[in-house]
């Protein structure tokens, strides 16, 4: 509730610097008329910083973040058929060693399908759900190895790491955020019946869990029968926590079904605040479209949302949030705009 | 081709034994229309053989097994909130056990938009794609432990295997496939900018395999980006190629999206033939609406066919898949059917 806050914004690779000035440009908007100081520092990280200066993320930068009270994320990666940057790369001693460095536990996913906006489903219903993903563990944690590389024999292994620490508290925090919404419901995702170590201690935790939250009704989905619910009827669905790489497959599949990864916004947070956290699009830096004013900014726009909420300023998050929808419903109508143009509407309306 | 097929069924449990007998209905009457004997042995196994026996899967079972020259297969399962069994156990001691045993190493699961079927989708296009899942690797292999089980230092693991041997006969095998059929495209899905160790190993066997298929075009998606690709381009893909974990998760989604599990059809493969071939619908045991005859026996049928074409009676095959699609595209018009006057329906049509 400080009246003045202290963002890092790495813009990044390829859309992630266009969609990140409309980010600004809302932030910056909205701030001021909320009479709340905004402190912003740019960092250059990305692909094209590698290929500059040969640096991913060193821990002087890692600690420099620390220092402020967020980070607002645009998108890194380089174009698929570059082959100046190893495959990976950037995604993984970047993005995921910011969240695995400042502990984001709780990758949060709203999935909401706004009025106006198309759903390739035909009859998708009311769209209004949160996935909580884990964001520190599980396939995630570059555990693995490979053994008579490029060899007939070689064997590559990659193991999946899970804590109870890591599970109940990401678990945890599904079911509050079940707790605080109408329709109490929390939904975990594993594959149990085949992955039986760490399914199991997912399911006990649940179980464990699920005895302080009495109000919270929960339910288990295999992640292949989650696949048929999110197409034939994500309505179902309030509360979604399941682990890393569950949860990035379903966030995906859930912004394809609200009509696109345009709208996706994501916080990777930590929830103990021993570190800033950091909000993000879903979507990745397009290179194909960079630089071009196509990119839409709104999930960006809605992740500098998540960002004030979550240093509490829910007013200011809120105000963003209803002049996203109030633009959005007038999109079908509109001709198509540039990434600028989106931005100054939807500043202009806040 | 020869004139006589040697088949062990196994019904299991649910909905598994009524559309089995669809399945075999259908069978019997292709086979004695085209002059091929049909012998049929049936083999109890499933969760109500479990209780009644504490029986999985017996080595001496697997053994006998092996006489045969394919398996039909129902579904397997207990009720989700049976605690009678313990949970996952019959899907990995029988189901799992059968797939690795016999080196079921190609799980293919076509996927294809009949006429007069529903998709979800609103602009579904010509969906006729196949998934080449890998069946005896990957994160599937049961490798995986817990330490300091149910206290808050728990470490729960999973290890996903991977071998050049298993990638590269999966791998051709898509490759195959996809040099077949009129668009000769082959998609490989993983997602080799996390998993580095396995990703690239399926990455540089597909880049090696690719050199003696000339013909087909090769492109490559991360598993989230798949998702988005299912629900709004379906009609982009041809034959996609991918790990155990990743097509299980594909093919639910591609089941949905061509109008659901009670359609898919699906092949365990052993393509070496040292061990039966085993052919299941992708749908599970169903035990809510188990025995009441509401059950859609297409999958089984389909999948009986995909058995017949596996042991070279491709004329048989064919028959059976067009009554299928006749039957189906007059389902819309028709009032809902039982699973025998369904079955009885397509074997009449043969
Ligand atoms: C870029 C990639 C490493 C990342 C992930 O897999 O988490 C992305 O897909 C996401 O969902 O944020
Ligand atoms: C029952 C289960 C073990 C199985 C799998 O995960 O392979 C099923 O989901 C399938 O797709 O055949």
């Amino acid at each position: 509730m400080s009246a003045s806050i202290d963002i890092a914004v790495i813009a990044g690779d390829g859309i992630g610097p266009e969609v990140t000035a409309e980010a600004v440009k809302v932030l910056k908007k909205v701030t001021a008329t909320e009479g709340v100081d905004l402190l912003l520092t740019d960092y250059k990280l990305g692909a094209e910083h590698w290929l500059a200066t040969g640096e991913t993320l060193p821990d002087s930068t890692i600690e420099a973040l620390r220092g402020h009270d967020a980070i607002l994320f645009g998108a890194v990666g380089a174009a698929p058929g570059d082959t100046s940057i190893p495959s990976g790369l950037i995604e993984r001693e970047m993005l995921l060693k910011l969240r695995f460095s400042l502990d984001h536990y709780v990758n949060l996913r709203p999935s909401f399908l706004y009025d106006g906006v198309a759903s390739p489903l035909a009859d998708p219903g009311t769209i209004d759900f949160v996935v909580v993903r884990e964001g520190t563990e599980g396939p995630y944690v570059g555990n693995g190895g490979v053994l008579r590389k490029g060899t007939p024999q070689e064997v590559a292994t990659e193991v999946s790491v899970n804590t109870a620490y890591g599970v109940e508290r990401v678990v945890r925090d599904g079911f509050r955020r079940a707790s605080e919404r109408p329709r109490k419901k929390l939904t975990y995702v594993h594959k149990h019946n085949v992955l039986v170590y760490a399914g199991h201690l997912w399911k006990r935790t649940v179980e464990a869990v699920a005895a302080e939250f009495p109000d919270v009704s929960v339910d288990y989905l295999h992640v292949d029968a989650a696949m048929i619910f999110l197409v034939t009827d994500p309505a179902r669905f309030d509360v979604i926590v399941t682990d890393n790489l569950f949860g990035d497959i379903i966030t995906d599949l859930a912004a394809a079904v609200t009509g696109g990864i345009g709208l996706a916004a994501s916080g990777n947070i930590n929830m103990d605040r021993t570190a800033p956290s950091m909000f993000e699009p879903v979507h990745g830096s397009a290179p194909d479209i960079a630089g071009q004013q196509k990119a839409d900014p709104t999930a960006a726009i809605l992740s500098a949302a998540l960002l004030l909420r979550h240093l509490g300023h829910a007013g200011a998050a809120g105000r963003i949030e209803a002049a996203v929808k109030a633009d959005i419903a007038g999109r079908s109508a509109a001709l198509p705009r540039t990434t600028g143009a989106i931005g100054d509407a939807i500043a202009q309306a806040v």
